[in-house]
């Protein structure tokens, strides 16, 4: 086996990333075969699966790359700023994430391993609210976890309008979270 | 062809609504084969589709069916209730609307439809919202679509969860829409 730059693993990485994603986004995670991830990729099927094993992992690879986007938006831009690119983002590509919740909700592995993905990120936007709360941006009533599960259920909320094709009034979202938040 | 009574028509129809439902809540839309429609259905597909046309109108009949039952309850009971009631929905049966997001987002005939089901209904909340904000109720400074669209955001951040099997806390959720709607 020849040896390969770390460079070079980077950018191969990277071009399956793109183009499995391009591959979701157009024809689902179901519809996405082995065949036309090798197409949007254009890599052979042992090239793509030396680097994820798996269709599955590399939906996941693109999953958690998201989170890590949106948890560093969270966190330098706050709250509202995730909001305003949950309200721009694909509906080809946020159509994937329902499609994989069957497999999350039969597979409590899956799920687990769902919930963990990013540990580290994770650990910081909760101490982020809790910064917010100790500055009096949050309401010092609510546990941090409250506030964190109300944020997540409106960014959920606003995906599935999203994904569906529904309109839904960024602006309008954001000052009603406030209202709902603010002490 | 024999001439069957309408209570029969009614009961035959509740079969196939009831079988279709399981068969759907079990092996998803796309999954639940003409086969496995029958099977869960007791009948024929010819009987089947002599009731309905496609698999698409047996699963807008049931969607259909839902949103009438839960318009009623919001009539009736109030936005809190179906907050309660989403919150105990078949995680398998709210799965089945996430898989037909895609077919929603790509037709916009269908979208169009889905929107407009029951409209009468829609005005009678529409009408319940505005009742409630003359009653003080909701804050008077929000128009009522707005209110609208609001809960039907976390109605749907909900929905999310129950479906991928997430956690949710109900009753807190309740309580930070109402600080976020009050006067």
């Amino acid at each position: 086996m020849p040896k390969v730059s770390e460079a070079h693993r980077e950018q191969r990485r990277a071009q399956i990333l793109d183009g499995a994603r391009r591959a979701f986004a157009a024809h689902g995670y179901d519809g996405a075969t082995v065949v036309e991830l090798e197409r949007e990729i254009g890599l052979s099927r042992g090239a793509i699966f030396s680097y994820f094993p798996s269709k599955w992992e590399l939906f996941y690879a693109l999953a958690s790359a998201d989170q890590e986007r949106i948890g560093r938006l969270w966190l330098e831009e706050g709250f509202e700023s995730v909001v305003r690119a949950t309200g721009e983002e694909s509906p080809e590509w946020v159509g994937v994430y329902f499609e994989i919740m069957r497999m999350l909700r039969t597979d409590a592995t899956l799920r687990e391993r769902w919930a963990q993905r990013n540990p580290e990120l994770h650990v910081q936007v909760t101490e982020h609210l809790a910064q917010c709360q100790r500055d009096g941006i949050y309401r010092a009533d609510l546990e941090i976890e409250a506030i964190g599960q109300f944020l997540g259920l409106v960014l959920d909320g606003m995906t599935v309008h999203v994904g569906a094709g529904f309109p839904v009034d960024v602006e309008r979202t954001i000052a009603l979270v406030r209202d709902a938040l603010s002490p």
